[in-house]
């Protein structure tokens, strides 16, 4: 059984979850996806986050769905999302998915928390309530949380957390976030975490920059991903960007809330990578304007990068 | 098997969850407590609200407590609160408190809801996840939930969504809000609905001038919630008031948010409705201070209300 | 010229900005009501706050009603709400004011801040910006500003900003807030301010009992709320506690939000100290039904408090 | 005197407000930049809007600014930002303005807003306090204000109140908005107003295939912004997107909020634009790493676009 430790590097992609088009769980596309993901070069995944449509999901589909991906992914680490406005589910949901091999979890703050003793006050209380041998992701995304975190609060959090393993970087802007945790390690008044980065990717090119571990973001090129931090690493880094720039206008248009995962699925599905792009209900459609779009911005990729031609 | 309609009247109280001190649930007084709303004139019963500690309950345990506040609450309604991030978990719970025989349920809107379609969309897909034929509760509490619901909200929601049975009425200042509504039954613009009020009762008085139908708030002195509507509704309106402003300090203290339910359960463990006044962590404790602070306003009050004599 | 400093007791009453009916300043009723705060031992006023209608002010007409308060003042300090979006406006007013007498300015929280860092920097950002040689009060309004600071935030500010003088405490629920404070100023890590109490005045009794100076909020009765802070220093607190009692039913109706400063002003002029309850546009307009409500609050409370009977 | 009208097209620069290092307002500079901005073909500019550091200004120096502006825009049409937390600020910078021959205001809404009853009052209210003969611009930007305006918000107040002529949009994602709006014209259910687009460029090559006139925003080479704008209007659409996706690495990478502002100035100065990149205080320095991040980006947008070469 992998454990997620703060050496984590590479791309852990979301993985969406796949459903049919009457709202079941399609148990093929989940192989599908996770022998891409593998096959890309991924070094981890992330299951049942924001974008897996998880709060749509019931308790043991959510275990089911964990446990396929677990079982497949031949020995690179499963991150859970168990993010849950009680501290009973989500303690239910990672006994669960710990007991069936997960790496660990990824815990997002309730957008209720303001203050920074409230915020590193509710990740003491959550690394409690789910066991303190169990690591965890702690998720940084105040777009969506409308939770912010000061550096220096996530550094608390580290210090005074020791199962927090990772941080999922996707506050907007934020190098010089980056930065300043790379400070604080190298000043050694913290310890050395991972970093991966979220956000659509949108900024992975100065991320990797700033000192960032790598990408754990749902964009529907995770092979791209790992192109661009396999290059980045190895010190192609103009490769490394001329790739970036190219997905940048569809890393763009992925990255619109609401509509993102709409487009995610889509191209996945046209990828081969999901037999359909139905989001379970409720659910926005997306409009035949927006699919003409989407398949443009494919056609202009492909000039650049075959993968695109679809 | 009771179902909730829209011309409930009465009090409803909130029941919070008893818990022994080492976080077990107390069954002993889940009965006790039941059977005190019964004998002081309760007409309902919520369970599992905000106040009850849901998030801190696994699922098997909520539908426990449910189904025990129901098989003993003699035929008065009991509605549970299903309030969830998605709508699989809302489903799932419903179902099985409905089977129970539950009364019907009490939906929370989530904190990210912001325009007028958006809530009404909201509701329009709840109802349509739990199933049309489940009445449920419309719960309107901005000072929590930081969700505004304009007049023509709530009528567009009662309008559109033949299951909403009830408002529970907690904005705040809320007055105007129940005139409004009261007016557009009279005009004829929306059908009429059972309004009972929370906040903690603490505009009770006023709130039953301008129409509302009663309480559904966890104050804990719910006899004396039943009293003021009784003496109300039977045009007693200065005893009424009398009563409740006697009341008013003590009340006023516990709708503080935070500490307001380490209160509640103190004086409910002094009233000997609990064998105990511990929440399930995470909590914060009372401190000596407030304690001694309320067993004054106890002693104020006791010179007008007898039962505070503790 | 009185300076304001942290030694600061008693009550500063909230003044009202007095309008005629047609909008235009009520210069005479300004001389009333600062006679009136006066002659009820009021120890220092506070103009210009969120309740005193400053955003509908032009700079020339705000400036002018200060002048006027501070003119009429004889000696009490007059504190002076400069809360802007920028801090060159900030700086302007304070500048203006402070040349006329001003004994210090009240500076609240823009509502975007929200981490420890952004609130701590923002308060020493403003102290310089007003010049550091000027003393200001803090204010402390989460339910209004969102900003919620945690008392380790306050003890941040009060040290690292030496011209903050005073808190004006209006956290809900703060009384623990208050002790808290009073403790780091015992066990030396904060020096000693001033603790004045807003919110209406709707938890004065016990604010005073947790150590706080006196109040500084706008309830139509600030003589009561004068009488409640000298009887509760002169050890006659259960006194104190039957007179704030009586005047709680109308303290909680005027602490509703948009509302209040309607009512506010109604009692005001009906007591003879405003000519007019006009607010300046854009303003809600207080119902028939409100209006009842206020007179027939005030006929109970003329039961036990003699200035109520209008 | 050019009046704004619901007919404005092409692109409104947000001018920057040029200061020198030590804070003063750099007067040459403003030159310098009207005359640019007529140079590359804008239609319109915008000043003292959220990147133009207004409220760092006070009110003579936001009026000679705006005067200064509008002196020489050579017929253009000037807009000027004036949004302020209370009416009485409004109308008192707007009267000036418009009398100096600026062509309408632009007005963003107060972060309290919630419900749409309250965002069309709110807009009702402002343009009757700064005049039914002003034109002005609405401003969309739930990301940085909060405000949520549905589609059939920004119908209702195009609809009930004349004065509106533009929408600054900058709703993310917006494309499916402007394509609503768009149809509510085509419907007949809406007048046609100009529709500009902000959020910094991001979405501006789908903005205009979704029917936007334009834009109107702030990005360091308007002068591009300009070409798309001509290219997509004369049907050069794939000349267009190609420019466009060669910015967007920088268009991006200046989108952060925060340290936007000073990536934008540092470009403008590199570019002869500004003498100096210095912001009013307060303002966050940019770090030498964002510095260095910015000049690579430039390097690589240069292959591309001779204008980068600095």
């Amino acid at each position: 059984m992998t454990r997620l430790t703060s050496d984590a590097k590479g791309v852990f992609p979301i993985a969406p979850t796949p459903f049919h088009d009457d709202g079941r769980i399609d148990t093929a596309s989940i192989d599908k996806l996770i022998d891409f993901y593998l096959a890309c070069g991924s070094t981890g995944v992330t299951v049942l986050g924001q974008l897996g449509e998880a709060p749509k999901l019931e308790h043991t589909e959510s275990v089911a769905i964990a446990k396929q991906f677990i079982a497949r992914a031949a020995g690179i680490p499963v991150v859970v999302g168990v993010s849950a406005p009680g501290f009973a589910a989500m303690r239910a949901l990672t006994r669960e998915v710990m007991d069936a091999g997960a790496a660990g979890v990824m815990i997002a703050p309730p957008n209720t928390l303001r203050t920074d003793d409230q915020i590193v006050g509710y990740y003491k209380q959550a690394a409690e309530a789910i066991g303190a041998d169990v690591p965890f992701v702690l998720q940084d995304y105040p777009l969506t949380f409308s939770v912010q975190m000061a550096p220096s609060v996530v550094r608390r959090i580290v210090m005074e957390v020791p199962s927090c393993a990772m941080l999922k970087h996707e506050d907007w802007p934020g190098l010089e976030k980056i930065s300043t945790l790379r400070g604080y390690e190298r000043d050694g008044s913290m310890r050395h975490i991972s970093i991966l980065c979220g956000n659509g990717g949108l900024f992975l090119d100065y991320e990797m920059e700033r000192g960032a571990d790598g990408a754990n973001t749902g964009y529907c090129f995770p092979d791209m991903l790992c192109d661009v931090v396999r290059l980045h690493s190895s010190g192609r880094k103009d490769e490394a960007k001329d790739l970036f720039d190219a997905h940048l206008p569809l890393i763009r248009y992925e990255q619109q809330p609401g509509v993102g995962l709409a487009v995610r699925k889509y191209v996945m599905m046209k990828r081969g990578l999901l037999a359909s792009a139905a989001q379970r209900k409720p659910a926005a459609p997306m409009s035949t304007t927006t699919q003409q779009e989407v398949d443009q911005l494919l056609r202009r990729l492909a000039r650049h990068d075959k993968r695109a031609q679809l």
